[in-house]
């Protein structure tokens, strides 16, 4: 079996968020992989669902938990173009998932679109029963750009 | 106008956090008070959605944001059985509700039911920018009695 990077499911995650943005909503999204295969897919979709809490993360949260029980999203990765909001983290360690990939930091967004919870997975995260693992940074640079142009008009 | 006061509305939620159980979720409950009337309330259905995402709170701030505006939620009172998780709390902030008001909290939860997520409404508004007021303690035995029964069978 062909082994796809980080990169390769992040670049799919980072398309999708250029989606929501044609959607008319803001720019993020989140995929679901399980076994180099994404499963499920989601966009932010806070404006056109007309409900605040509808991040990406939230949404593929919501769906996955409906498909699948918390023993099967351990074995899954959830990939995020930006680090989890609190309200996410919070969702995704509910699920059970047990992996999530992150592009741009919660701080990169922060110094970007405006600093509002300052509680970002890894505050979210300390001191939990058997947290899961956060890796960031991958494509962050593209993922960046893509708030520059969005929050910035840059 | 008559004033009711904070237990007079916990008190509603708390029935309602035992209606939830009836339906087979989780005893947890929340309204949302404007003006001295209970214009929405939700319950846990984590169980009967299939979905690990909706927390009573959780539900409201769908429902609520839907509904009313920032500007209008944040003239408002939630009130809920028990102190948000980080999950709820990320919600309230994004939504603009300004009040929060609970009866047990999440570390008596922890207490009764396990310790899972120990990042609570503290933590999550901890550095946040305009974070909403939130006060503790109201019917606070009754709550636990009720998590007690449902989590020991007590």
């Amino acid at each position: 079996m062909h082994t796809y990077s980080h990169e390769y499911f992040m670049d799919q995650a980072l398309q999708l968020a250029n989606e929501a943005v044609d959607d008319g909503n803001h720019p993020f999204a989140a995929l679901l992989v399980h076994n180099q295969e994404i499963i499920l897919e989601a966009k932010n979709s806070i404006h056109t669902s007309k409900d605040i809490t509808r991040h990406a993360e939230l949404n593929l949260v919501s769906k996955a938990s409906q498909l699948y029980t918390s023993t099967q999203l351990a074995e899954m990765i959830l990939y995020t173009t930006t680090e989890p909001c609190a309200m996410c983290s919070g969702a995704i360690y509910w699920s059970g998932i047990k992996t999530i990939i992150y592009a741009a930091s919660a701080t990169h967004l922060d110094q970007i679109a405006g600093k509002f919870l300052a509680c970002h997975s890894t505050q979210v995260f300390k001191n939990a029963l058997n947290p899961p693992i956060v890796i960031g940074g991958i494509l962050e640079h593209k993922a960046i750009l893509q708030h520059q142009k969005y929050w910035l008009n840059l």
